[in-house]
């Protein structure tokens, strides 16, 4: 049980709507992250699980800003074109962790209106294999700025352990975010987080995956999306085949009925795609004997001692929901 | 208000197990669409409305299969390797439409489990632009092989009108798919199916959009996925910022929050995503002066008239809630 | 053989600086060819050849321009995004046919460089398979806008037949283009043009193939360029495979290691790449039985009887090497 | 002036047909580079450019293989579909340095052809910016992997400096290469390559440019191949522009009618692009005040010490004509 605190992810520094992240903020410091945190025990070969108790908004505000070349509509460094940058606009939410929700109003025009807080970590990363040192930025085979809102509470992360000690680190919180992360920035915020870490030994997956209480979950980050597709449903498919000791085809089918395929984000360098089964279609199988169920409840107890049980646990779940 | 019925995709002579879709179809009537449908006044530049009144399954038998170089996870015609095909498998569905539910039984291994029933169409189209004859297999800006499990009942899909009377074309149930048609072929089912079309002058959208009472979205069907998301994404945009009279950087920003982006098919030739916006996201705005609510006010009314209370149109709402 | 005109890819209405494409064209007859030309005796299934003999620009002028939301290195209708229109600018250059030059004139800028004449057709193509019907401006399986310079003077074309007589079009004339079309347009300017057809009964190619005195060529017009490369790289293999007996992977390993790729044109709706293996790999042997060789030595009689030996054949080809 | 030697990305250990690279290799010891080379006095925002004035094959014979799920025509890691691997097929070269030729010879079938000499590295790289460390078989903005077949005797190679000393390091040589690297690997050998090196202050470029005595290149690294064009030629059409004076239309017009654009490799983990511009179309302007021809001449004169008129600089530069 590890409870920590993560800065938004410019580092605290643009905080109203005059602000500008691309002159506030050192591209080489951008997305900070909490950590490494060294999980004793962990030997590269093993699952690392991370499962995510509490994710709480540290301030009544949170940010959202265009950034220049930043973003999936519009030219960015990747996908080169003539275009100026789009004009960069900040806009600063209002946060009620009490009500469970923020509220958006528009800079340029006039409209208000609330929408649920779904808080969320855009960066969970291990260290990567092979020596690599990537930027917190990047997303890959050793997690990273996967940026899915399925990463919230109550949900846990099986991250490939690659060094000794795993390196675990946690940043880029988002009070909530659209599947695809669209502007390039989410809702920003500084977090207060609380995690369960467990070790598998000898089981490390080769892409991160999630499960929460409804679904298994495979991520695959690369370019282009088709790719990111690929990966993560190929994943889920071994997976499935795995947990019902089916034919590779058979499971095929069975993920191709019943799959699902969010976007995570559409953000250079990488981008994320999630491959969803509901857990209906696995008939009561449970990946890693049930290491979600244990953790998740150790999660709830520990909750429920720190908290009335309306506390924010069952509500965040209640705000997913609403927003789904 | 049209009655229609539909083939399945494969013209109905896949029955068994032991029947080879590659050798049994003609790859030119392969995907055939109900129509077109001559729809009375419909001109060019107006939207074409076609609301989903009811989709029932024809047969209590569905069929998937694996087709050579055919699917997302295989090489293509068009991602062409040197791999020879996959194994072409065939599975055979009971479809069970008073419980609502179809059975999946593994071919090359053994297992069986329920799914949810949650009928839909893959191809909904009318006559392309500027004199072009397409395949039903090629989803495009006329509609066409979408394939995306929103189109279920209860759903309204607006399409551009091309040519006087549009030229609906409607075919290719599904019993229940996963996003992005993993395998190739869905659940793939001859329909009985209802609609109500309607018309709104002047108004054609750019790429075929869709509305249910919880979300509205836009598609965008080309290849790779990464322009499709950017095609559907900027459409979601755009029509945000009109309904709610917003700056297009304000829109981008409130739809980047909340929207969703799941895929419809990553399968040959085009691939499609689907942007979808939550409606509570728009604070009571409605889109087309409350057209869908009013068509699907009367598919309610056609459906109690024809049925008991616990009548298919009710029962395939839920199924999707239990699906999704 | 078939003397032919075509006029250029605005139908000849930009004619100054001050003419804007975007308002004088209509977009459904935007890229006319000429044709479609009957080919006695060709059915589906066979294989036409198109040798070029000759391509002459028919004006002391030509045009390039950029063109709203057009081109490779822009937003696009599919390449969707919030940034407006790069400017509309026109560029007249001069044609000397006789120097085999033509003028670029910076706009904006003061430079001026003569650039080789290169002449080419960016659209030749045949009737669509299974009874589709594309806009011109589609490469495709038929051939198409493909808008490689590859297709100039001294070249054969191998097109598939998929209806009875063919129905050879050409059009698109450009003076030269660099490799991807990279401003939208290329030196758009109408043509007079020679070529010879002929027809192998049974060979249709999966997709165009081309065949000069140096090379052997395959493409293919599909997005993402990944998937055109693979196309194009593919049947190349493919054909290598054929004319020389060689195992798939041999075929892989002796044009892995000595083909060539460049892109034809990434400009929507389908993107073009090229795939050339020097006839020095192939030892002697020898495409649809010297086909290439026949059509190349009648053409050249021609051109002989028709002018001097100092005439366009001869010099066009010079003009490519300087070019490359 | 640095003689270097390199080992082939095999570290040596594939020798006979009948070696397996996925049994000998180390993963994370594949495709070893020499250095890293500290460059005295090369800082953060520098130009460092490599001017390649030999490289010549150090053994008579050279290796190229299939590698499990590794190229353009397999599925892979990141294109994940259901086929099992290629076979694993290996190709031995006999290479004949006097002649300027290497012998193909086919493994499962009965075919052999002399294929000219063109030595070239795959890999040359300096350390990453951020702090980033890569594997060197990824290329990006720091060089690394580009496998192009540009990086041949007689080219300068032009580089950002990231850190201090620009931490220089070179391999991955091939005898020759297709463009793409179609098969996964190239003709791959160890070398004995000298090479100048220089620094212009505060000129780092985006990305690795190239120069030669007929072109001037930019590269672009990144997936999809359609983003890696877009980088390279927007590149290069900022470097044409800045060149000439140009409006960056202006120099867009003339890159689009001039410029070339073939493929470096399409193979794992990012895809490179060359965009060419004939130095013909610059009308005498020289990059970096004549750099390269300074290094070039250099060059000319450190063989000319060394060898005979007839040396190897001079015959590469042929058999590269012979291959184009």
């Amino acid at each position: 049980m590890v409870e920590l605190t993560t800065e938004d992810c410019f580092g605290g520094v643009v905080r109203t709507v005059d602000d500008r992240a691309s002159k506030l903020c050192d591209p080489a410091r951008l997305n900070p992250v909490t950590g490494p945190i060294h999980v004793e025990g962990a030997a590269p070969g093993d699952l690392l699980a991370v499962h995510f108790v509490d994710i709480t908004p540290r301030r009544d505000w949170a940010i959202s800003t265009t950034f220049p070349h930043f973003g999936a509509l519009t030219t960015t460094d990747e996908t080169a074109m003539l275009h100026p940058p789009l004009d960069e606009v900040v806009w600063v939410y209002e946060v009620d962790t009490d009500r469970g929700v923020l509220r958006y109003r528009a800079r340029r025009s006039d409209h208000e209106v609330e929408l649920p807080l779904d808080p969320m970590h855009g960066t969970v990363g291990v260290a990567p294999a092979e020596g690599e040192v990537l930027r917190s930025i990047t997303p890959s085979a050793h997690g990273g700025n996967m940026d899915t809102p399925e990463v919230r509470a109550g949900t846990t992360l099986y991250l490939p352990v690659n060094v000794d000690g795993a390196q675990l680190a946690i940043g880029d919180g988002h009070c909530r975010q659209g599947e695809g992360e669209l502007a390039g920035t989410a809702v920003e915020a500084a977090m207060s987080t609380v995690v369960i870490v467990d070790v598998v030994p000898g089981a490390a997956p080769a892409w991160p995956r999630l499960e929460s209480d409804d679904f298994l979950m495979s991520t695959g980050s690369v370019r282009p999306l088709d790719d990111a597709y690929r990966i993560s449903q190929h994943d889920l498919v071994g997976w499935t085949g795995e947990l019902l000791g089916l034919d590779p085809l058979d499971a095929l089918q069975l993920v191709g009925q019943t799959g699902l395929a969010p976007v995570g984000n559409m953000v250079a360098p990488n981008y994320t795609m999630v491959a969803k089964l509901p857990r209906w279609a696995l008939g009561g199988a449970r990946a890693y004997d049930g290491l979600h169920e244990r953790l998740r409840h150790a999660g709830a107890e520990y909750l429920a001692r720190r908290r009335a049980p309306s506390g924010a646990y069952g509500a965040e779940k209640d705000h997913h929901q609403g927003a789904a």
